[in-house]
């Protein structure tokens, strides 16, 4: 795909998380999970059926949740979510793919539904059995306490080293009425993902079939969790999982299916931006939007490839105009570019072009470096497509987390 | 190829440098390149011409010297080197071809040889223009105090952020008489060879042609430089040069090229344990010995992508056991593998296997790992065939020496 799917042409940014589409409950607590006695087990609940479509991590490791969910979906007959943060139940056999059907089946037996309609997903140290017994006393605790008002709860209950909850919402209008797309996510480290992303949770009350959700969701994810990396590592546990309840009346076909598109990318994009500005360590968000390139795939590797580059998002930290490890990346990256019309511009400032530096004034750039958020224009200068990166700078404190936290 | 050419049938590991290998004479000056007014600009030179070839990077973006070498190789009339440190000549268009070209031309006529017969290599900052001056008077001085006793000095010259010098050289036997190997290399930061490696130039007085020998550097270079990374970020000014001037009298042909391979590659290994305990920020070097893979291509997938790894490499910083991190990183690295047969030894010692954590010592573990070398073993129990990749620890310093250091 070659264009963006950001014009906002149907759709506009709302405040909330899951529970901004009607039809959506969410619940979390204090299962004991986490060290910390934080919030550590959430589900999200839908009386009506879901159609549901997800994404999924290509780590050839992954942990049973990642399987469970993917054997399930596509479907049109979800009805719930369950997370808990703290362990990622990976790397754990076939106790470890056992204990997640019991989460499955003592959530949908507190629910009275059919455990095959109740999604999973873990997150937190690998290499852990999930405390069972704990679990089982808090699911019908967290059930009881279900409501449409819960979304900030459930956002707070799947965090791990996040330091801020994350949500998005948007509504978005068409010809045949509006409906709402709420999403919550999570993820500081451990991510770059492959075709797949970190754990997001994306609810509509649009009415859409689960084949055609499954479509657009795979779409959107490409153009936006799937440019998004922290550290370059894919996790074993990362999924995207969408769920459409229908209950707004408006059905999505292929003749507005390009409103739902942009609304989920809007959901989808913000939900990147906050992952990236909560990076492990991270000091400010980068965001790097590659034009001008013969193909979006070559826009695409140009981007992840600057945005992997560890000794560039060094130079971040440090407010070091560094264009040379920029367009070193380019460089390696693979993707086609002018050697003459090649340009890059670090905080809207032109700083190399013509394979040279630019002329610009050194300490000015110094100084915008110093924002919360640092936007690096890429023009390839060979063609028409483009693609846009996010991520964070490299900073003493990854390190830091990195090598006390034992994940 | 699926062996590794460690085998030690016909080499041994002698003391020395470049000059280690007869007639080969060095020499290095301070031509004032360098803010910190260190050595900076140094010759490696031959009487009797040498059959050369060379790997280069593969950065689309790539320094006048390294285009400049890439046309000569592979040679039979190869005689010198010029290598300065300080400014990298990368990124400075025509008026930076010209200049590497003066360079070749003002050592030619110290020399009283022809200009394509030598080679020129340049490292350190990107996008400055090379102080001309400073060099044309110190390449009449640096020429005249060449000595096959100076390949030390040379060793110095070439470094940038490197802490220590990085010497190896190698005795070779066979039927047909000895020879000598020797080389040098610098390289700390912006390390990830791509096809290519950082800077290494290697001499030796075995008689070979030039077509055997370019042959020959691309196959050892695979299983050693290009197995190696200090932060995945591939420069735009690597080179490994490879000079045989045939003093020795012994020659290597197709029947004995086994012996000559060998040495090769006892010495392009050595230099790369020392690229690798000489990382940027490094506290340790780490070894990463895959086995049992399907094919050689995927053991490589599979070392770099543990040498790769940040998370991995934060873990080793902080003596974190994590063999999560290693498991996650074979686990995207798209290398095949047995889920049951699929195991990780830290340090000697098992941590990981059929898909879950062994029981061992932590305590045991975490100490072993506070070692200046940290051996990573994996089994992927899949196959025959094997790799080395090496790196080090990333630390506080890496994200430091990167914040604050301009290249």
């Amino acid at each position: 795909m070659s264009k963006q799917l950001n014009s906002g042409k149907y759709s506009e940014i709302i405040q909330g998380g899951v529970c901004a589409a009607r039809g959506f409950k969410a619940a979390a607590v204090k299962a004991g999970i986490k060290v910390s006695g934080k919030s550590d087990l959430g589900v999200i609940y839908s009386e009506y059926p879901c159609a549901a479509a997800g994404t999924f991590t290509q780590n050839a490791i992954r942990a049973s949740s990642v399987d469970w969910c993917h054997t399930l979906l596509p479907s049109d007959a979800i009805h719930a979510v369950v997370c808990n943060s703290g362990c990622a139940n990976a790397c754990t056999g076939g106790k470890g793919a056992k204990d997640n059907e019991s989460l499955a089946t003592l959530t949908a037996s507190a629910l009275g539904i059919d455990h095959h309609s109740v999604l999973v997903a873990s997150t937190g140290v690998i290499g852990e059995l999930l405390p069972m017994e704990k679990i089982s006393s808090a699911i019908p605790k967290v059930v009881s306490t279900l409501s449409p008002d819960a979304g900030l709860q459930f956002a707070k209950a799947i965090m791990t080293t996040d330091l801020v909850k994350k949500e998005a919402a948007a509504k978005v209008s068409t010809q045949r009425g509006s409906f709402h797309i709420g999403g919550t996510t999570k993820g500081s480290g451990m991510i770059h993902p492959n075709m797949a992303t970190m754990l997001a949770f994306i609810c509509t009350d649009a009415k859409i079939d689960s084949s055609l959700l499954n479509d657009t969701i795979k779409k959107v994810v490409d153009q936006t969790f799937n440019n998004l990396t922290v550290d370059g590592d894919t996790s074993t546990n990362d999924m995207v999982l969408v769920l459409a309840n229908g209950v707004s009346g408006t059905t999505i076909t292929q003749s507005n299916i390009a409103a739902f598109e942009e609304g989920l990318f809007l959901v989808c994009n913000d939900l990147c931006k906050q992952i990236a500005a909560d990076g492990e360590g991270a000091t400010k968000r980068v965001e790097i939007n590659v034009t001008g390139a013969k193909s979006a795939q070559d826009a695409q590797k140009a981007a992840k490839a600057v945005a992997n580059s560890n000794l560039t998002k060094c130079a971040l930290f440090g407010n070091d105009p560094n264009w040379g490890r920029i367009a070193c990346a380019v460089g390696y990256s693979g993707a086609e570019f002018s050697k003459v019309k090649m340009s890059i511009k670090l905080c809207g400032i032109e700083v190399f072009e013509d394979l040279q530096p630019a002329k610009f004034d050194y300490k000015k750039v110094h100084q915008l470096l110093k924002e919360k958020v640092v936007p690096i224009d890429i023009d390839l200068g060979i063609g028409e497509c483009g693609a846009v990166a996010h991520t964070c700078d490299f900073s003493y404190d990854y390190v830091k987390i990195n090598a006390e936290y034992h994940t």
